[in-house]
């Protein structure tokens, strides 16, 4: 087992291993006194994994209630957000319980912000069980929920007490799943880490999962610790996701996150190798790394629908937006534009794709 | 004008004084660069300032827009905070623009829950315009809505940039609204302004109200700044709250906060001294400062239906629910109970009340 500690205002460990499901209970009680845990899971994953980690709750001491949701992005709702507060307060919980999110980045998002804002914040742990949800939403405190005019317009800073990450979990994903995953490993890869890249392109799918997530989350504490709020230097992990985030709603997010991230990278770095801010040729490594690990490198949206969905991002402060860019391999940066310049940068990124 | 400084995690300041809303785009552009600024009142109190407050906004550089909302505490609810949340993404708002909640506390805790959570939060500032507002919700950052379960039981810690009271917005108060905000006046002088309470038990509803607004807010300011998140000290602000609020729920929001808030006190004392934890004779004061007021004495429900409604409050943990208890006048605790204690408690708070 890895432990990575994220040194936030309110610390926590993040614990990278296999069979850790099993014993998630004796983890949970070293951080949090015993009460009633609201085990929050999607019906797949509950079915999964839910009598498993109810268990070695209950052997943990904790009472446990269970909360189901429908699966997929279209749960992360304010419907769904007031569902989930109404069954806490039915069941009279207080501020000294738990939530234990088990599952994936919807899962975890929105029982996190349903943890942060019930009763004014409440404590709550992360069991992540996609690689996805493992190396991007369940670390760094993001919760939030989506509205009709964009995703994750609502949510709130909020710590998790723990992450456990079980590596075991990600045998039940379906493939198209794991690449999703992969796709935000290869960010914190271009981000600051050439060889996990460089790995990630080599070996594709069929790589030491526990490795590379242990070295996203290592690269993700890094950046959390230094800007939790996202003031300034997180928001290179937003690397992709402006034009990533566009995609993945224009398809009514019948495209997974990961996926629209994928091409989000491509399409980034095209951009910033034609206004030549990036060092040529890496695109063309992206669009190999992409193939290798079964991720998309063509984008079904153009120009005109693509900006006008990127407009709504939180990205965007008045007239300008910040987008995130790469200048070589393992090296990112800030680079803000006006709005009206947007169009272009996603003309840039997407023509000529192979 | 009187300034004073509240030292939470991002300091601000609370001004108080006459005329002041016709000067409010000329304070806030001192704490905030130019913006879109989102107007957000209730119906009437749009009707009464919203245009004054519009343009002194626009005449400092503000762009503006206008959320109305109905009045009342039926507004405090999750549709509504998604359907002002909808109006902020739809106008395309950023996490760089403004929230200025101009009314009372419905409008202050919806707005600026509103803010906290848009885009993970947004700046805000208070325009309290009811004497409760001024002296209770504005200042502190406690913002939230209602369940149907119960109050407040959804929201968030969020200190605003700036709140301004104009004290002239009192005189289109109804009398009933204004002895409601002296109930909470009388709290602060019960938890440690003894010369505070005498005056308004001595000067009724007849007084300066910036002194008294003054008063109450350096005095809860100096409660947050030890404790902005409600750990320890702060519950103390819960005085008259745990009892106020379920008398409240029972009558559907009918009865005003203040007026739970007075019954509560007055429970919460008579309580307190049957048990022989304070000094005898002071639930008589408090009768006393509450008919000077214009505040009720007597409680509308009986033990059992208020048992039910306060076993949802938050101050619960578990088995146990603090109280806060006068000992004396200016001088209060917190004193934890077991929950099946609690009915006896509410039985020692309201019989033979005069």
């Amino acid at each position: 087992m890895k432990t990575i500690r994220v040194e936030t205002q309110r610390p926590y460990s993040v614990k990278i291993g296999r069979g850790l499901l099993c014993a998630a209970g004796d983890h949970i009680a070293k951080v949090h006194p015993s009460c009633t845990a609201t085990l929050v899971a999607d019906q797949t994953v509950a079915g999964l994994y839910g009598q498993r980690v109810r268990h070695t709750l209950e052997a943990a001491g904790f009472r446990v209630v269970d909360y189901t949701l429908p699966p997929g992005e279209g749960s992360k709702t304010m419907e769904n957000l007031e569902h989930l507060l109404s069954f806490l307060a039915g069941h009279r919980l207080g501020r000294g319980d738990l939530i234990v999110a088990l599952g994936g980045g919807v899962t975890g998002d929105l029982a996190g912000f349903g943890a942060a804002v019930y009763q004014r914040g409440m404590s709550y742990v992360q069991l992540p069980t996609t690689l996805l949800a493992a190396v991007d939403s369940s670390v760094g405190g993001k919760t939030a929920v989506n509205l009709p005019e964009g995703k994750n317009l609502v949510g709130a800073f909020w710590q998790p007490k723990l992450v456990l990450c079980d590596c075991d979990s990600f045998v039940s994903l379906p493939a198209a799943e794991l690449s999703a995953g992969a796709a935000e490993c290869l960010k914190y890869g271009m981000l600051g880490d050439p060889v996990l890249f460089d790995r990630l392109a080599r070996e594709g799918l069929n790589t030491d999962w526990a490795d590379i997530v242990a070295a996203c989350v290592a690269a993700k504490a890094d950046i959390v610790r230094t800007d939790e709020r996202e003031a300034g230097p997180r928001r290179l992990l937003n690397l992709g996701h402006t034009f990533g985030h566009a995609i993945e709603q224009l398809s009514g997010f019948s495209l997974r996150h990961g996926e629209g991230v994928a091409l989000g990278l491509l399409m980034i770095t095209r951009a910033a190798e034609r206004k030549g801010l990036c060092e040529p040729g890496l695109s063309g490594r992206v669009i190999e790394a992409l193939r290798a690990l079964n991720l998309p490198t063509r984008c079904p949206y153009d120009t005109v629908s693509l900006t006008k969905a990127a407009l709504g991002d939180k990205k965007r402060q008045g007239d300008q937006i910040a987008l995130v860019l790469p200048r070589a391999l393992g090296d990112c940066f800030i680079h803000s534009i006006a709005v009206s310049e947007l169009s272009e940068w996603i003309k840039l990124g997407l023509e000529d794709l192979p």
